[in-house]
């Protein structure tokens, strides 16, 4: 059996998301349609993990087992052929017949991109949140700073998880401001992410911006003392999965 | 009568073009549309130029006469309410009753987009032309130059175009490379430009910069001496009308 990891980049404003699901039109349904048919036979893929409708990737990634070997060149060449515009493999690597997109997956980079113009950027508004509201950046980058390192995020999780261990490590959660594309972008990343963490974390970081959320009640909610100071969920359009990380890709 | 000019962006990936036309959804047709409504009766707006099918705008400008007033502010707003997500009216400003859109400006700016990267990047594919092939740079930006100043612009339109005085002079043509983005934007501004001028210029100067096409054609293109060192047309898509200039814009 040939083990291949796909690097895949969407647009996911016109899918429900990564993974197949009923009655709605998935990332993972598209990529699986065109290996079937560059296989002859229906092939399963394991996702790094999924993303909600309406959320975007640059890196999002997956790994499939096949019964014969395509060099991974013309495999993403016959790929993209047959995807759809908005579904685009960047790259395909041979690995260890063991390796798991999920499982052996260390951690995951995200970014959280919101538009400051007065009016929304109309060539901007799939890929983010127009959120042209008065905002205090060093309060929004001090509590920024709260979230790194590990913690329990068991309040920044939406319900309709089924995860017991809620303690993540985040390596980074990095407020930018490009004033002349007038685009502010939330960078994150770590160990892992429970769901719609990055979302109700940048909600969160929004509230203290605009001075209707203190550090302190923050602080409480990492400590799971104040489940009222997370959120709201950002929309899904400002999010992209940047990358997922692993320790070891080619095999 | 009330003389208002409204600075508009849009989306133009799902519309037939600026003008309004039979049997095709045209931007102008969503504009008079929403001022129909606000108005209570059918409105003419006069847009700066066309934009064709698939182009987009960032600083689109267009007038129109009104029975009364309404604040520019307010009517902003009013305009945004009503219309689609793909068109945002940025501005509103009292103009004098003589104004128009089209006869009075002096010059517009234009951006066109190319995407370097080896795979389209997704969330950019809306918005440039694909074309991983490698360019020479300098070559394209000296062959840039050439097309600044005053020239006859006859080989530079596509068929279909009335007009008779070809003559336009450009201030600027400048390619622009961001690495980061792995992004070639080509700025152009001039004192006007003929039907698809802009792309054919892109599609040009690309030919120049892949090696197939000397600049010493190009200058013979310029003195209307060699048709076939022309275009080819560069897609729609990675074109953005960014700015028309006025020399008095209120009244």
């Amino acid at each position: 059996m040939q083990n291949t990891l796909l690097w895949i980049s969407y647009d996911g404003t016109a899918y429900s998301g990564f993974q197949i699901q009923a009655n709605a039109l998935a990332i993972q349904e598209e990529l699986e349609k065109a290996l079937a048919v560059i296989y002859k036979q229906p092939l399963r893929i394991n996702g790094a993990g999924r993303t909600d409708a309406g959320v975007h990737a640059r890196g999002q990634a997956a790994n499939f087992l096949a019964p014969f070997k395509i060099d991974p060149d013309k495999l993403s060449y016959a790929l993209n052929s047959l995807l759809p515009d908005a579904i685009v493999v960047t790259g395909a690597e041979k690995v260890a017949e063991d390796f798991h997109a999920r499982f052996d997956a260390v951690g995951k980079k995200y970014s959280y991109t919101i538009d400051r113009a007065a009016q929304p950027q109309v060539l901007r508004r799939l890929y983010s949140w127009h959120l042209p509201d008065p905002l205090d950046l060093d309060a929004l980058k001090a509590a920024a700073g709260l979230f790194v390192g590990e913690h329990d995020f068991a309040a920044f999780q939406s319900a309709g998880s089924s995860v017991t261990d809620t303690i993540r490590t985040l390596y980074k959660v990095e407020p930018r401001l490009d004033p002349s594309e007038q685009l502010l972008t939330i960078c994150f990343e770590g160990s892992g992410f429970l769901y719609r963490m990055v979302r109700l974390i940048t909600g969160t970081l929004i509230r203290v911006g605009k001075g209707t959320l203190e550090p302190e009640q923050v602080e409480a909610a990492l400590k799971g003392m104040a489940k009222n100071a997370v959120g709201p969920t950002a929309p899904a359009r400002g999010l992209c999965l940047e990358r997922v990380i692993y320790r070891i890709q080619s095999g």
